[in-house]
C-alpha cells in the first residue's frame, strides 16, 4: 500500500475495528483495591448473592413484622434469635438476628427500661437488603477489557473479589525530529516536545508508558529505533514524522518492517495519522500537531485496543449540537466540542491549537455542509485520565 | 450545632461554598511534563506569542505570495532570505525564512532541476501559523485549583512553560469500624471495605492518598485516630461511623475537637454526609455505602476544596432526562445517571448499589416529584481518574 494513501474515514474504521493481531499481553493477578485505571484481562462475575444474607438497612431494631403496630412494646435482647415479642438493636450492615424479618428505623422506635416502642407498623422485609440485593450471582462485574474506574473496583470488592487479573501492557511515545528537544531537558534549544507528554499522559495508568528522547528523522536511524522500541513494549506510539516533508520518512520505513493498516485519513486535522502492525505489536503514528495527534490517538491506537484487549478505549455519544455549525473545507474535518448546557459547541478549528483542545470534550469527523443547532452529532469522548 | 442536624441542601451548598479556612498547602514546583493529574497552585499566561515568529503551516516551497502565479517557475534555495523569484522548502512548523510570506503546498507544486512549478496562485500569510495564533501573550493557560490535564500540559508547554506550581496535598482515608477488614488483608474475616479504596482512587492523583487500615468506632480511640490522621495529612475523609447507630459517634467526637459546617445533607443518600473543618483541615465524614459515599464525596471535599486550591473539584450541566423519572420520597434525593443518546438515564436507586455507581456518570439532587422526558436537570458529573 502507498504510505501516504489517505483512506476513507469509514473505511479505516472498519479496518481497525475488524484488525486480528495476535499479541499474547503479559497479565498479572493484583488486589482489586490497587487496580484502578488498569484493563481488566478477565471477565468477572459475582460468586455468590451479594449479600449473602438480609442485613439491616437502617439503624434501628431487627424485629417479627408481625410483633409491630402502633404502640407496639417490644423486649429489647442484645442478639437473637429472635422469639415472638423480641426486638435487636441493629445498625445499618448488621445481619439480621434469626428470626427476625424487617428492622424499625431508630427514629420510628423509643427505648425505655429495656423495651423498645414501636410508632408504626413494618411490613415484612422493611429496612432490610435482601441476599442478592446487591448483586445477584453472575452478575457481570466487569469485562475483559473494561478500564477498572474506582466505582467499579468497589462494586467487585463489594461481591468479594478481592484480586483480579489485569493486562501488564508496555507502550513508549516516541517523538520524531532532530529539531525536538525532551520536554525535561534542563538546557535551552530546540523546540520544546509538547505532544509526547500529552500521548504519555493518555497511555498512564492502563500501560506501563514511557516518553522516550526525540530520535533522528534520517531512514537508518529510525529503522533501528523502531525496532528498538519493539524489542521492549507492546505498544509504539510515534509523534510527527509522518507526514510528506523532506524529513518525514517514517511511514515508509514502517512500511518497509511491517504492515500499514490505515497509512493516513481522508479527513482535516487527521490526514497523516496512521496505524500498522509490526511484529505483532500495534504502531500508532501521530502527526505533530496537538489536536491531529490527540484526535489521531483515538482513531488509531484507542480503536485498535479491541484487537489486543477485546475492546476499544473509546466512548461516543450521540448529543445535540447547541450551536450552527458551517464546516467550508472540502475534506471531511475532526471538529472539537466542549458540552456546555444543551449540548456540545463546536470549538475554533485548527491542527496545532492546544488551547481550544484544552477546553473539548470530545470531538467528531464529519462531512463538510452546515449543521442547525439541534442537529444530532456522533460524539466521541476525549479521554480524561485526570 | 447538633452533631445530627440535616441542613437543607441549598444551604449546606451555601455553607461549603462560602467556607474559608486558613491552611496553607505546600506546593512544589515541577516538569509541566509530570504534572498531569495535579491541582495548579498559580495562574499561568502565556510570556509571549506563540509561534514568537511565522511558521510554515503545510510541507511545501516558502514563497513571496506576490511571485505566485499559476504556472510561476521558483529558484529553489536551501535556505533564506528570499528574494523576488527564489522559493525555500519547508516542513510544517518550520520558521519561515526571511523574505517570504507564504508557503505553497507540497502537493500544489511540482520541483524540478533546481526551479519549482506552482500550480496555483497563494495569498500573503497563506498557509503560514502567524504570530500568536495558538496562543497570544498573557492568554491564561491555566488557573489556580485547575487539575492538569495531558491537554493543559500540552497547551503549557506549546508555550513555553516547562515547569510548573503545583499543590502537593496530604490526604487519608480512614474507615470507621471494627467489623471491616481492609481490602489488601490476607485473612479472612471481617466485612471487606470496599467504600476506602474507592474513595482513595478519587483522591489519588491530586493529592497524596493514603488508604488506612480500619479504625475502631469507640469514641476514645476514634478521637486519638482523628487526631493522629491530622497530625500527617492536610484532608482527611472518613468512611462510616457517622449515622445515628449505636456506634457511631464520630461526629459527636468532631464536633468536640472541630467545627462542623454541615453536620448533614436534608436528602436521601447523603443524609448522613457531612463537613468539618478541625485545626484549620478539612475532614470529609463520608456514609459507608456505596452512592452515599461517592455522592457525600462531591458534596462535601470536592466542594470544599475551593476553600483550599480556590476551585471546587466539581463540574455540572444542564442535562435533559433521557426518559421520565418519578421520586417518591418524601425528602430530596440523589439520583445516578448514566449519559445516553439524547441525555441523561436515571439509574436504579439505592444507598449501596455499587452496580449503578459503576454504570453512572453523573447524580443531582432532586425534590419528590414527577419529571418528564426532556426536564432539564442539573447533572454533577461523576470524578473519573481513570
Amino acid at each position: 500500500m502507498n504510505p501516504y494513501a489517505l483512506l476513507n474515514v469509514d473505511e479505516a474504521r472498519r479496518r481497525i475495528d475488524s484488525l486480528r493481531i495476535n499479541l499474547p499481553l503479559d497479565t498479572e493477578t493484583i488486589f482489586t483495591s490497587l487496580a484502578v485505571g488498569r484493563i481488566l484481562a478477565e471477565d468477572v462475575e459475582s460468586p455468590a448473592d451479594t449479600p449473602k444474607e438480609p442485613l439491616a438497612a437502617m439503624d434501628g431494631y431487627a424485629v417479627r413484622s408481625s410483633d409491630t403496630r402502633a404502640g407496639a412494646k417490644l423486649r429489647l435482647k442484645t442478639r437473637g434469635p429472635l422469639h415472638p415479642g423480641d426486638a435487636v438493636p441493629v445498625d445499618t450492615g448488621d445481619p439480621l438476628p434469626p428470626g427476625a424479618d424487617a428492622v424499625v428505623r431508630r427514629e420510628a422506635a423509643r427505648a425505655e427500661d429495656g423495651f423498645t416502642y414501636v410508632s408504626a407498623p413494618v411490613s415484612k422485609w422493611e429496612n432490610v437488603f435482601l441476599p442478592g440485593e446487591f448483586v445477584a450471582k453472575g452478575y457481570r462485574l466487569g469485562s475483559r477489557g473494561d478500564v477498572i474506574t474506582p466505582y467499579t473496583a468497589a462494586l467487585m470488592l463489594q461481591a468479594g473479589i478481592r484480586r483480579v487479573s489485569v493486562y501488564r501492557i508496555k507502550s513508549v511515545v516516541m517523538p520524531v525530529g532532530s529539531e525536538l528537544a525532551h520536554p525535561e531537558s534542563l538546557v535551552n534549544g530546540g523546540r520544546i516536545d509538547y505532544i509526547g507528554p500529552m500521548v504519555e499522559g493518555l497511555l498512564r495508568g492502563w500501560s506501563e508508558a514511557r516518553l522516550l528522547p526525540p530520535v533522528s528523522d534520517s531512514r537508518e536511524e529510525l529503522e533501528e529505533a523502531v525496532n528498538r522500541a519493539l524489542d521492549m513494549a507492546d505498544i509504539l506510539v510515534t509523534v510527527g514524522g509522518s507526514s510528506v516533508g523532506r524529513r518525514d520518512s517514517l511511514k515508509a520505513v514502517i512500511a518497509g518492517i511491517g504492515r500499514l493498516v490505515v497509512p493516513g485519513f481522508g479527513a482535516s486535522v487527521v490526514k497523516r495519522g496512521g496505524l500498522a502492525v509490526v511484529r505483532e505489536k500495534l504502531v500508532a503514528m501521530l502527526p505533530g500537531g496537538c489536536v491531529s495527534a490527540a484526535v489521531s490517538l483515538h482513531e488509531t491506537l484507542f480503536r485498535a485496543l479491541k484487537a489486543v484487549t477485546g475492546k476499544p478505549l473509546l466512548r461516543s455519544l450521540t448529543i445535540p449540537l447547541a450551536e450552527d455549525l458551517r464546516l467550508e473545507r472540502r475534506m471531511p474535518s475532526a471538529v472539537l466540542f466542549r458540552m456546555v448546557d444543551g449540548g456540545v459547541e463546536p470549538l475554533e478549528w485548527g491542527v496545532a491549537l492546544c488551547r481550544e483542545l484544552a477546553k473539548a470534550d470530545a470531538y467528531a469527523i464529519l462531512q463538510p455542509g452546515v449543521y442547525g443547532k439541534g442537529s444530532l452529532v456522533n460524539a466521541i469522548m476525549l479521554k480524561k485520565p485526570a
